[in-house]
């Protein structure tokens, strides 16, 4: 069934979907019609079966709440150094379908691309076009929020907000860490809020991860085998699927 | 430092780069010179470090065997009914990145596109490229196995050559089954051959679920978030690395 989400709290009675592209996917491109049922998704991030009134007015009414959660039990950010051509874009879907809770980027000291204030603008809302969609697909309670940071000392004063700050450090899988990741994770009750950080195409620079390790992150290695700036991350996300929900299950 | 894959057992003393396109990476696009070291591996899967001797000759040597392993203590066949587009590509270089042995495609009942023989022969050639290349980038000991079977026959008669084939099916994780995948993984001890079969972008269709389930296919949930078809593969890779890598370092 297709699933939509609308901004704020979901109202009672008969209503009008008021955001024009919800609007036009769900009665031009899917045509839906009197009676046909979709899954709204408001603020609350609770699923709610709701059914078409009328088409031509573009009402709906809902139905009940559903009891399906499919977040992850821990909130996890992920945060890229900016990386060349459409890697954020790709980046952006995937982690969205395995769960993350805000997708982030900053300006890596061995980043390639220079990205000016519109030029960032921009991106923003092309990534939260991509964001929203993925999330609609993979049927998700919550849409994935996106930041892009004009500079590091922006995303290094973000770090008190995490309960734990890991570094994707090539160089420490190299060197056969593997235990860090698993010592967090397991040791974690849910609701902990935890964020994930990768570098660009280059890796990060040792000033950059030694400015990480004073405001607390630890660098934790991701299995044995080098990854790609843009496979990392998806690596992540699912050893916290695995651990947090398929070993807890 | 440089990797590359050679055919055939390693020889001793000085010996030349035989194969074209190694030998045009190494001494025209990288112009490695006299004494400047590289990583060779040959068929027995074990890194060796040797020396440029000749760069006009295009000659090297061994040095030493080196000790470095990456690849699962367990065998993982990936086979992806036939997606649309150039999602196998995608496929083929992310999964050797995670680790993979096997990379394998078959027709699947809801597969869109029809591949005649040809159209196989170039397509297998063009993803052994990119396997090798990926495989090389990720510093793997061993090139992942490519095939794409003609029908589907042929597919389920290599069944019985693996300890285990599970069958990646979203009507499990909707129906929340969390727990096959990490009983089969948490059981093995090292060396075991996995098969997973993952739909095309429609999924799989029920008929077929049964012919794999008959031939010894278990259904396996890959937590409740729906994923793409070519994001799956990835979750089921990654998931492995963390049970039999992670927990076990």
């Amino acid at each position: 069934m297709q699933q939509y989400f609308i901004k704020g709290r979901a109202p009672r009675g008969v209503f009008q979907i008021s955001d024009k592209d919800t609007a036009k996917h769900m009665f031009s491109v899917m045509r839906l019609q009197a009676d046909e049922q979709i899954v709204l998704v408001f603020d609350d991030g609770i699923k709610r079966l709701a059914r078409v009134v009328d088409s031509q007015h573009q009402s709906v009414e809902i139905i009940e709440e559903l009891a399906d959660n499919v977040e992850l039990p821990v909130s996890v950010t992920i945060a890229c150094g900016f990386p060349k051509g459409d890697k954020l874009e790709f980046l952006a879907q995937k982690t969205t379908e395995l769960g993350v809770s805000q997708f982030w980027a900053f300006p890596a000291d061995w980043s390639v691309v220079k990205w000016d204030e519109k030029k960032v603008a921009k991106k923003i809302e092309k990534l939260q076009k991509i964001v929203l969609g993925a999330a609609e697909q993979s049927k998700r309670n919550r849409v994935p929020q996106v930041s892009l940071f004009a500079n590091q000392s922006d995303f290094l004063a973000t770090f008190d907000q995490f309960d734990c700050v890991l570094i994707a450090y090539e160089e420490s899988a190299k060197a056969g860490e593997r235990a860090t990741l698993i010592e967090v994770l397991t040791h974690f009750t849910g609701g902990e809020k935890i964020l994930f950080i990768f570098g660009p195409e280059g890796g990060l620079s040792p000033d950059e991860i030694e400015r990480f390790e004073i405001k607390g992150g630890r660098q934790v290695g991701l299995g044995p085998r080098i990854m790609r700036a843009e496979t990392a991350p998806l690596y992540a996300l699912t050893s916290v699927s695995v651990l947090t929900e398929l070993m807890r299950a």
